[in-house]
């Protein structure tokens, strides 16, 4: 842990930087797993998982029955939790459905825009420790929503080739019964190219270890988007001094639970509150399971105490990032000073948690800094824009001149053509 | 030219493919550059520049008396023009804001999004046979409506180290000052880490050739965003017999000019419209300057005529077109139906050159397929949307049970233990 009082600000690029990540030794092996499957589709995917995942069978779409008896698997309680959690996400995530209306820019010359759902989407949920079926609700939701002709969840199976029942309760009662067992590389690389078994997608979305990320970035290049560049989870926590240190402490512990490279950050205001808040994470981490992780996660952990709070916003906005916790008095004067970061979590009762599972927002966002340029994942990345525009006889007659001017300006007379041939028109 | 009469489906995939373009060889040489420029700065810049383009000099920024004298050097009726196309896409990409209301998902837990501008955002010229001050417009209306903080333009310099007058004048109209002369790898490469003289920033637009493209796709690995990936420029035209074939030819003819790897495609109704538009076509380009880039592209050009409208539009939905001309009778049962494309232009007065231009829409649009999951440039390419929640102590005693239940069944006991913290505490 670094602990550090008013740190001048030509360090502060250097306190805002991630770890860097290796990445040239992972990309020989995704390119040789993507050519592959390119190749010899299924026969590659199947070697790929039963060498990696240790999947049995050949089989890799979950049967239907399967899907639709998971829900005995699941206690009430949980049932209900993801109820109550789908229906915020949908709430919340309907709520961003934007309408146009058209402009008439110039007289005669009408433009708007339309929002279409991206035809077929691939998500992603990885398996590993845990069934991140809370990650299937952010991106199984907006989705549906947004309308998508085609979804396709792919996810690794157990070593006896079974996927959790939650996440297969929650793919049915979303209404998606597209599953396939098949994680890692090899199935980034099936949904960009599609085999016999798996479909091609347009967009993939989701979360992954470092494989499966660099697996997304060669997707990229092949021509499928993806929601965005993903790195370690991250939490940066405003707090004056008027904080629950307890609070405070158990945030951060919840952010250092999610790995050993997640990154955690504290800005408070006095070194006294950040002894206390070092306090509580020592007791409170004592009953929690992960406590290697945590302990590996807290080693990088920075906690930073600032005299004046616009430096706490400063140093925020530099680092943009991923989570933010605004826990100060008068947070109404603050939010608009932020201007870097994927989702802010304002008050003493609004933890990260909330945001991870079931208070409607998204919990796909942006690390690494990514939020200087990135949104995290909302209705929008589900859909696309498309531009239209209408001119009357009018409008042609209007436009037409300052366009062919331009044209020949720029030296292409075919696109100035294309506007003479209809100027000499009679509009009839 | 191909000239198709009802293609069966079987076909269509292979239809709708664009050329491959190679991409390995150039990522060598993308990656000793942009090494080079991350290790040495300056000195890689200009020793690129000087190579590459023939730059003299070692001052890359353009002073700001030369850039408030360009208007001296141009037409007036160009300055008038600029003007035109200025107002309409600033009218048009005003209308794009979007103002979202807060949305209480369960009682207590209040959600909403805000967008911030993209601090610093760097807009790519090409410089070349033309001075595309068109693109200027279309990047740097937008950016300056979102209220981007730095607005840096590169644009490579001419062999007397000078910058196009009409591409000085249209960043003075726009108010930007902060133009260098430089171009290519080095350019995005400079962008990319920012060197003495030119500032790194958060997300570059603009075209360019395949080593800028290369070089963009290499930016945005190492954390940078681009506006979006690029490939020749395409128009696909749907028309019907009532169509005039010589809109229909010119508008063929100006996609055409733009390089002999232009994507050119027509869906008529029968082969006497085909060829009407053949024979305009040859009389038309006979009065064209670019003839030989045109002639090259008409090689690769598609002409299929479809019995059927709905063939032709889900013809154009999978081949997901940059730039969709609808000239047909009856366009507004169409329109709904398109499902992917870059921006589409309605009726027989909207040529694609108004777009290009002046109507208002962006010109920056998705190519090669994109548009399937891909929007065209607009505000929200200089925006990013963060994500706010608020919970009150009655918001977290409602929801905290749920997110404790989820996050239990993640296995995540610390995510458990933030909600339990709160809910222990008396709300005072």
């Amino acid at each position: 842990m670094k602990i550090l009082n008013n740190p001048s600000k030509a360090l502060w690029s250097d306190l805002t930087k991630r770890p860097t990540l290796k990445k040239t030794t992972l990309r020989e092996t995704v390119e040789t797993v993507f050519r592959d499957v390119e190749r010899n589709g299924d026969a590659a995917v199947l070697k790929y998982a039963s060498l990696f995942d240790e999947l049995k069978g050949e089989r890799l779409r979950v049967k239907s029955e399967t899907i639709s008896s998971a829900k005995e698997k699941l206690a009430p309680e949980l049932i209900d939790a993801i109820k109550q959690a789908e229906a915020n996400i949908k709430k919340f995530h309907k709520s961003q459905t934007v309408n146009s209306k058209p402009v008439e820019t110039s007289p005669g010359v009408v433009c708007w825009q339309e929002t279409r759902s991206i035809d077929r989407v691939g998500l992603y949920i990885p398996g590993g420790t845990a069934p991140l079926f809370s990650t299937l609700l952010m991106l199984g939701v907006p989705a549906k929503l947004a309308g998508c002709d085609k979804i396709v969840i792919c996810t690794p199976a157990s070593s006896e080739s079974e996927i959790s029942p939650a996440i297969l309760y929650t793919a049915w009662y979303l209404g998606i019964d597209e599953i396939y067992m098949l994680g890692g590389m090899q199935a980034i690389a099936a949904m960009t190219y599609g085999t016999d078994q798996i479909p091609q997608v347009d967009k993939i979305f989701g979360p992954g270890n470092q494989f499966v990320t660099a697996a997304k970035q060669y997707a990229l290049q092949q021509g499928v988007a993806i929601d965005m560049p993903a790195g370690p989870s991250e939490v940066l926590i405003i707090a004056d001094d008027k904080a629950n240190p307890g609070f405070v402490a158990a945030d951060l512990l919840a952010q250092a639970e999610h790995g050993g490279d997640s990154q955690v950050v504290l800005l408070c205001q006095s070194d006294n509150f950040a002894d206390e808040v070092k306090l509580q994470l020592n007791s409170q981490k004592e009953n929690l399971t992960r406590e290697n992780v945590i302990d590996k996660a807290l080693e990088n952990t920075l906690i930073i105490a600032f005299d004046s709070i616009r430096d706490q916003i400063a140093f925020s906005n530099a680092y943009a990032p991923e989570h933010l916790i605004i826990n100060t008095e008068n947070t109404s004067e603050i939010l608009p000073l932020i201007q870097s970061a994927g989702s802010v979590f304002i008050g003493p009762y609004s933890p990260e948690s909330v945001g991870d599972y079931a208070s409607g927002t998204n919990h796909t966002l942006p690390t690494n800094g990514a939020a200087r340029a990135y949104s995290g994942v909302n209705l929008q990345s589900f859909q696309k824009t498309i531009s239209f525009q209408e001119l009357t006889y009018e409008g042609i007659q209007n436009l037409g001149p300052s366009v062919m001017v331009m044209a020949d300006a720029e030296g292409l007379d075919a696109h100035k053509n294309a506007v003479e041939i209809r100027l000499s028109d009679n509009g009839n």
